[in-house]
Parts: structure tokens; C-alpha cells; sequence
């Protein structure tokens, strides 16, 4: 059986320049009400690169919320009607200062699902060349390589912890395991 | 050279019964400020289970705030101050109507690192039990099993696409490849 919630009404609490959150009513399957609170993101989209040494590129920035410095791949946001493929093209040159000549869709990850409509989409790229880091005057990220199988260790070892990261990882080493890419 | 962000001031914008959201005026390492726009959660536990036939437990569920039904492993809030891995045994137990006499740490997740505090915990068991499934009474799940080989087909395919769930099964996948659960 198909499960669903029915919008009853919703009300618009905060509407920034990364979020916008509402609290919603919502008829439930048994025809009781609740309310449901929701995060509203554009999405965003990453992409991990691959190199001819068989390594990744990682950044290493402060991710305020979380009071830390995390290691991720490559990201951003996305703009509002931006092509996804776009985004993650534009961010492997801002932030790794790379291109690439070949690129796979690895899927569309929903990080929160509980309460947040953001998906992530996430690529991987190889054949690179190097190009010029551009980034935003406010924006401090270090950019290093570290080869695919270390990442995967340091995944399964809890020192790589961002989600998207994970996924991307394991999902690359998957499907190079299966010769896929 | 490790960043930093320093908070200056913090307003509370929303206090509702799953998220609080603030917007917070920062300092950068150039001394310029910004803000950040953050959404506070207490985390969640997640948990893949595996019985003797090499099979995954999943469930279905509406997803409000993506408009569909996603297939996720069984997963849950904290309540504030609770012990993950209680969590996680607990969720199994009401979700999935499983116990396990075996708990592998799987690692901590970082979902939404841009902007939101959440963390969560997830766990492998095996050597599963039956016991009653407890759903709340305005919860509605459908519990089925999959082979872990399909499961991750099914992650490279674009089928499953909830972070935790894509995280989680591709972490056990990797860990069975080592022959280390």
C-alpha cells in the first residue's frame, strides 16, 4: 500500500538566504492531523574526482553548525533553476581548480529527509586537467588528493563523517570494483 | 592551516518540536563577518540489519517534506540526551519488530554539514530475533527485505536515495568484501 500525507495548510516561520522554514498541517492516513516542520533548500550537487593516480580530491573546511572542520568533497549549492551538472562542474574549478573531460551521474542523494527537502547530486569525474582555484573572498577551504582506497578506509574508520562524502566514496569504489568507471 | 569561524551573536528564530533554527553573525579568518543561517537537531540513530540469508531489512514510509515515498533503513530521533545506540535497539525493535545479539558501529554521519547541527549514528546488527513491531499509532511504515547485493544495485541504479540508507548499505557491503562482519 501506497503511504501519504495530504497538505492542510502551511505557514512561513523564517525565509533566509539559505533556508526558508514553514510549519505544515497535514492529514495523515488514518485521517488524523499533525503538523510537520520543513526546511526548504534549493539542493545541492558534488562531484568527486578521480586522477590518474587513483586519487581523490578532498576539501577541509569549518562547517559552523557543526563547530568543526569537515572533509568533503568538492559541493555547493545550488541556484535556483541551476542545472545540477552545472553547479557541480562550476564547483570543481572554484574550489579544486580542476576540470574534466569525463563525467557519470552517480544519483541523487536526500540527505534529511525527516524534515528537509534538499537533495544532493553527485558526480564523479576523471581525466582531469588542472585549472585556476577561484574562490569567494570569504570562503577558506584547503584542497588536497588522497588515494581512493585510503578514503574508503577513513570512511569505514569514522574520520571522513560528512554524508555526501561517504556516499560519494563508496559509491566510486563500487562501481570501480565492478569496472564500471 | 586549520579554519575557524567565530559565533558573535546568535537569535533564535524557531523552536518547534523536531528543529530549531537560529541566525547567527560570524567572523571570518579575514576578520570580515557573515552570517549563518543554522538548524539545530538533536540527531538520529540509524540501524542495517542482516539475517542469515544475506538480507536486509527496509521500510517504506511518506516522506512530507520530499512529496514521496523513500526506502530508508530503520532510523530515528534522539530523544535530548539519549544514548545512540539505545536509539538505534529501540528503532529496530519498533520499526522492524527485530532484536540482534550482534551491534557493529558503523560510524557517524553528518547529513547536512552546511547548515545543520544533525549527526547520525548508524549501526549494523545480525543474528536477528523476531519480536512485535510497535509502531505510534500515527506512524506508518511498511517493512520488507532485500538482499544486500540487490540493495546496492539498487543504490548505483538511482532507486535508493536517502543519504543514511545509501551510507549504510554501502558501508556494510564494503565491510562483508573484507570479510569483517
Amino acid at each position: 500500500m501506497a503511504h501519504f500525507e495530504k497538505q492542510l495548510s502551511s505557514e512561513e516561520i523564517f525565509a533566509g538566504r539559505v533556508i526558508r522554514v514553514t510549519v505544515d498541517k497535514v492529514e495523515l492516513e488514518n485521517g488524523r492531523t499533525s503538523t510537520r516542520e520543513v526546511v526548504h533548500h534549493h539542493g545541492g550537487a558534488g562531484v568527486i574526482a578521480l586522477n590518474d593516480r587513483d586519487e581523490i580530491t578532498l576539501v577541509r573546511q569549518f562547517r559552523y553548525a557543526l563547530g568543526k572542520e569537515l572533509i568533503e568533497i568538492p559541493a555547493g549549492k545550488l541556484e535556483p533553476g541551476e542545472d545540477p551538472f552545472d553547479s557541480a562542474q562550476r564547483e570543481l574549478g572554484e574550489e579544486a581548480g580542476l576540470t574534466a573531460r569525463t563525467y557519470r551521474k552517480l544519483g541523487e542523494t536526500i540527505p534529511t529527509c525527516g524534515y528537509d527537502s534538499e537533495i544532493i547530486y553527485l558526480y564523479a569525474a576523471k581525466d582531469l586537467d588542472a585549472t585556476k582555484q577561484h574562490l569567494d573572498p570569504d570562503e577558506f577551504v584547503s584542497v588536497f588528493t588522497m588515494p581512493l582506497s585510503e578514503a574508503v578506509d577513513k570512511v569505514l574508520a569514522g574520520e571522513i563523517t560528512d554524508g555526501k562524502t561517504i556516499n560519494a566514496i563508496l559509491m566510486l569504489h563500487t562501481l570501480r570494483e565492478r569496472g564500471e568507471f
